[in-house]
């Protein structure tokens, strides 16, 4: 069972990797507060509810109060969060609740967030649901909801007491879910472990194969290969002040496409492997990496897709990024690929560069339509 | 010039006291961030920045952003906070964006709330305007807006790089608005400085003199000793596990009478005020301390009036303090003075032992109408 630590200058805590993990839920969050009082409080979405509620009771003597939030990026808001917190104080929650993120990414933006700010900060606990929550967003700490102005633009660095990702969850994803998850898998191969891009090069299907008995080694070495990267990351730079900016590969054009398309069109790995696709042509327009590195990177995003066509000019969508919080002062910092496994920090990226390689990446996702 | 350190384990800042800060602002606020850039953007409330903006502007060489924020509690909101977030990223604020908290209590709290979790938390100076905000609630780094359910039940620790307290702001005033901030130095008086206490009592009349051209050293004498005592304490209790509680004293009470009165008829001084009697009446009842001291506390506290009156059953205010943040698990925190300049911490308070001691409260409020 891979145990993957996280140690940061103000948190540490392990991000457990496992089949079978929810049904041993309530020992395992006693065991992580011996001898302190906590009363849970569960935040998940509707449909996953549905699905695992079984198995996530199985383990506790009182069901906990359970508090419903819609899954969707466009819940991710400072209202949503404003309406749990009532329904916390309603229920009597005080500073010895103890959250549970039951879900994907929103519910433990929203959930960690909601942790960090009600009562000025109580503990809680990420249990994700997708792909995509278990690689990246329930790990570091990062919470927060949208503004319309901009995507996370508020939150907080707040980190969990754990991370429980049990992998039989994957289970009953929708199949583009579990793809998308895989984009930010891509992902941390590029930016960071050539030997997890190599083994999704050689492993794709059996990584792919979602039939209902489907042997999930594969998929599971993936994901545990993916929190190393991102735990690693996050515990040599926590608040994003050098090293961690590199998990922003692919985001400045990933969060212009999703902001273009309301967040509704595009899942946020789809969103994001065509943002790779763009940053890595600036590389290529640079000769910053080999053409034929380049060309592998392409094809691996493309072989985990069909990534879904939309609709926005090149033009918007460098406009879309001048709000990205990855700027300071005006400066925008940007990450590009060096070789598989290798990136660098950059700042000196032009808008017409951008525009030039956010056009090259539109017009192949022309060709695939 | 009193220069006043807090010193906690997550940040070390100074409290500065004296006549003609706002002049000198601009080179201030450089000398808080050498070599690193900042954009100022001010949070204030119309009213005070139709009396101060020149002298605010006077060292300032560009104009910075002003943002409006309504005085009040019953502004201090989620959807405040979002409108005024909005309003930063379209004016294109950034992580070297600085905000400068100038205005009252709700002002402060707010501006320090929105610089927490602005972009994941961007630095903040308070520069209060009102006497409660300069001795009590700009210090110590508590920020955060109210819920439906209970007063600021959402928020997060976060310190300002800064406190700038101009005494000079203090002469603009509303009297009672003064009379409300001496309260919580009295508060400061009985729970953590007999001295202090002491000068409130032989100096009243000169502390309350609010005349054009009066002398305020007597009030500014009041200022920095509360500082101190807010410093001090904050300093040794920055979460509030134990020592900082004291600085509750008055505030069961207080909070539960501000929520029966929709936060519009009180000022927040003056509900502390009736809730510190309402405390001292269960210290009177078990007779921790001495009669003659309970006799001197409640005539500074009157003294210090005259205090508004409210329409509330003892048993409603007993019943709107169980959602108080000090509980926790249901124990309800209590803080009792023992003599003038000490208290304890009690747990065992019970709810017909407040009952009697909100009802000689109101009984004391009823012959003073």
């Amino acid at each position: 069972m891979p145990v993957i630590p996280v140690n940061t200058p103000s948190a540490k805590y392990d991000v457990t990797i496992a089949s079978g993990l929810l049904r041993t839920l309530h020992p395992r969050l006693a065991k992580l507060n011996p001898g302190k009082p906590f009363r849970p409080f569960i935040v998940t979405s509707p449909n996953i509810w549905a699905l695992w509620s079984k198995h996530f009771l199985a383990s506790f003597k009182e069901p906990p109060t359970v508090l419903f939030h819609p899954a969707g990026e466009r819940h991710k808001r400072m209202s949503s969060v404003e309406a749990l917190a009532q329904q916390l104080a309603t229920a009597g929650a005080d500073r010895d609740s103890l959250l549970l993120a039951f879900g994907g990414g929103v519910i433990g933006d929203i959930t960690g967030f909601l942790a960090a700010i009600y009562m000025r900060g109580i503990r809680y606990v990420q249990i994700p649901t997708t792909l995509l929550a278990q690689v990246d967003s329930s790990i570091g700490g990062k919470t927060g909801v949208n503004l319309t102005a901009g995507k996370n633009l508020i939150g907080s660095f707040y980190h969990p007491q754990a991370v429980l990702a049990d992998t039989d969850l994957l289970r009953t994803l929708p199949p583009a879910e579990l793809r998308a998850g895989l984009q930010e898998s891509i992902k941390a191969g590029i930016i960071y472990d050539a030997k997890l891009f190599r083994f999704m090069e050689q492993n794709a299907a059996a990584i792919l194969n979602t039939k209902k008995n489907a042997d999930t080694k594969a998929l599971t070495k993936v994901v545990a290969a993916s929190v190393r990267v991102k735990a690693d990351v996050v515990s040599k730079d926590e608040k994003e002040s050098g090293l961690r900016m590199i998990l922003n590969f692919g985001h400045t054009i990933g969060h212009a496409i999703e902001a273009a398309t309301n967040y509704q069109q595009l899942l946020h790995g789809e969103a994001v492997a065509w943002g790779s696709i763009a940053a890595l042509n600036v590389a290529i327009a640079r000769k910053t990496i080999k053409p034929k590195e380049a060309e592998r990177i392409t094809k691996l995003i493309l072989r985990y897709g069909p990534l879904p066509t939309f609709k926005a000019t090149a033009e918007k969508l460098v406009a879309l990024t001048s709000r990205d919080k990855k700027n300071r002062s005006g400066i925008r910092a940007f990450i590009l690929p060096t070789a598989i496994g290798k990136v660098e920090i950059v700042r000196n990226v032009t808008e017409p560069e951008l525009l030039a390689a956010t056009n090259h990446m539109l017009t192949l996702m022309r060709q695939k339509r």
